[in-house]
C-alpha cells in the first residue's frame, strides 16, 4: 500500500506529519512525500523544511493520498500540476484524504462536490463555497474521501483510517506506540470550546487558516 | 526567545514537530532546528527528512531546548558533540525539554540526576537506570526541566510550556489555531489503557522505543 503525502511551500508541518506518523506504521505501508519537484519545502513558519523524495510524475497511482494545508494552500489553488495530479491519482486511490485546508485543494480539484467534508474551522465557509457540504465533525468519512479539521486533527484521522485499512488491533497498536493519550492542559481546541473573544479575534485577524 | 529543536538521524518526526508546531506560534519566538551538521536528517521510517538550518556551534545560547527521541537516540548516547552542547546550552536555558526518548539524552548528559522526569513508556526503566526518577505522568515539570512521554505527548508539553512562557491566553490561542481538540477513535494510548496482550507484545518485541 503506497501512501503519498503531498508537500508544497508554506504548508503547516503537523498537517502532514500527524497522519504520516500514524499511517507509516501500518503494516506493509510505503509512505512517500511527493511534490511538484523533489527537495526541501519550507513550512509556514519558515523555520523548518520537509523533504519531498518524489515528484508527482514519479507517483502516478498511490493507494492513499494525504493533502495537508497551511497558508501555502492558497497559491496551490491555481497550480494545474498539483490539481491535475490530484484528479488523476484520485481515479485509482482507495482513500483520498486531507487535513486542515488541504480539503480546499481537494474541493478545487472537483473531488468533494456535494460531499460531506471538513477543514480548519476558519475555512469552513470557503469549503462550502467550493461545493462541499461542511460539517462540524473533526474527521469526516464520505465514501473514500476522508477530511480532517485543523492541523492536529490529522492524528485522529490517521488512526481512524489505520483502523479501516488494517483493522482495530493494528490501529490500537499504533496509538500505543505513539503514546496518543492526549491530555491538553487547556480546553480551547475548537471554536465551541474556546473563549468567544478569542474566536472572534481570530476570525477577524487571521488571513490564512493555519 | 530562541527555541532550539534538536535533530539527528532516525529521530521520530512527531517528537520534534509536535512541540515545534505549538512553540513556534508563541509571540516573539524564533524557532531553529539545530544538529551536528546542517542539512536534512532522515526520520525513523526513512521516508521523510527534516532540515537542520544551524549547527550546534551556531546556536550556543538558546532560551529553550527541545530534544526529540526515536530509534536514532541510541547512537547519540555516545555522541560527545551533542552531549557537550546540551550541557553547555543548558547552563543558560530558561527551559530544557524533551519528548519521548529525548529524555534519555538529557539524562545521559547528566541533566536529570535525581529529577522527576518521563519518557516513552517503553523507556521508563532506561530513564531510571540513568539516574532520573521516572513518573507515570504525560508531561513532567521539575524546575526548568520539562519532559514528555512518547511521541504525541510533545503537543501537550508544548501547550503547557507555552502557557508558562506566554500565559494562558496565548496558549489557548495556539490550541485553537491548531484545533487541538483531540478525539482519538480508540482508547489505547497508554499501557494502562491498551489491551494487556498488546502491551506485552510491544514490551517483548520493540527494541527501540519510538
Amino acid at each position: 500500500m503506497q501512501i503519498a503525502v503531498v508537500l508544497f511551500d508554506r504548508l503547516t508541518a503537523l498537517d502532514a506529519v500527524g497522519p504520516y506518523e500514524v499511517l507509516s506504521r501500518v503494516p506493509d505501508a510505503e509512505t512517500v512525500f511527493v511534490a511538484e519537484h523533489t527537495g526541501p519545502y519550507r513550512t509556514d513558519t519558515g523555520s523548518l523544511a520537509l523533504t519531498a523524495d518524489r515528484t508527482f510524475a514519479d507517483v502516478p497511482r498511490p493507494d492513499v493520498v494525504v493533502v495537508p494545508g497551511g497558508p501555502g494552500q492558497t497559491p496551490q489553488m491555481d497550480n494545474p500540476v498539483l490539481l491535475d495530479w490530484l484528479r488523476a491519482a484520485d481515479a485509482h486511490t482507495t482513500w483520498t484524504t486531507s487535513v486542515c485546508t488541504g480539503s480546499l485543494l481537494l474541493a478545487r480539484a472537483g473531488l468533494l462536490d456535494g460531499r460531506r467534508a471538513t477543514s480548519h474551522w476558519l475555512a469552513l465557509k470557503a469549503l462550502d463555497d467550493l461545493g462541499a457540504e461542511p460539517t462540524g465533525e473533526r474527521v469526516v468519512f464520505d465514501g473514500k474521501y476522508v477530511t480532517a479539521a485543523g492541523v492536529s486533527s490529522g492524528i485522529d484521522m490517521g488512526l481512524a483510517l489505520a483502523g479501516e485499512i488494517a483493522g482495530d488491533e493494528s490501529a490500537r497498536r499504533v496509538q500505543l506506540l505513539i503514546e496518543y493519550d492526549p491530555q491538553p492542559p487547556y480546553d480551547a481546541g475548537s471554536p465551541q470550546k474556546a473563549p468567544a473573544g478569542l474566536v472572534a479575534e481570530l476570525r477577524a485577524h487571521t488571513r490564512h487558516p493555519q
